[in-house]
């Protein structure tokens, strides 16, 4: 079972990542372009069949190593 | 109009990142890791309303600026 876990900033938290792409697009001539958040994607190829278990087993991985829950948030979806 | 660029790795190209979280998952006693890979989500707020040129200007954003479209692929969603 194939989960993708998305860890993203938490609203509040500085992005000096995303300002700087934010301020790149702008020198590249992009106009109307707000906020920017720049954020991590994992793609786990679990062996775990079972859908619940292999979200509990990606939430798991995440809380413990993928991101930093102070101040990023993550989200874990099923494919 | 918000707009999410998600960069990953072409199949085929090397993933060191990706690699090194397998190991460093494996290493705290996650069993059943198959391949991980490791990208990138850029969230954008656009001024544009119309869905398909929002989408166009993210596209041309992933192309010119947010990807490496040498080694990695893009996608974008409209939210």
């Amino acid at each position: 079972m194939r989960a993708r876990v998305t860890i993203m900033p938490k609203t509040g938290v500085l992005d000096p990542q995303g300002k700087a792409i934010g301020h790149a697009l702008g020198s590249l001539g992009f106009a109307g372009v707000g906020e920017v958040r720049a954020g991590k994607v994992i793609e786990l190829e679990l062996s775990e069949a079972d859908p619940a278990k292999a979200r509990a087993v990606a939430e798991e991985m995440a809380r413990r190593l993928l991101a930093n829950t102070v101040i990023e948030s993550f989200k874990v979806e099923l494919a």
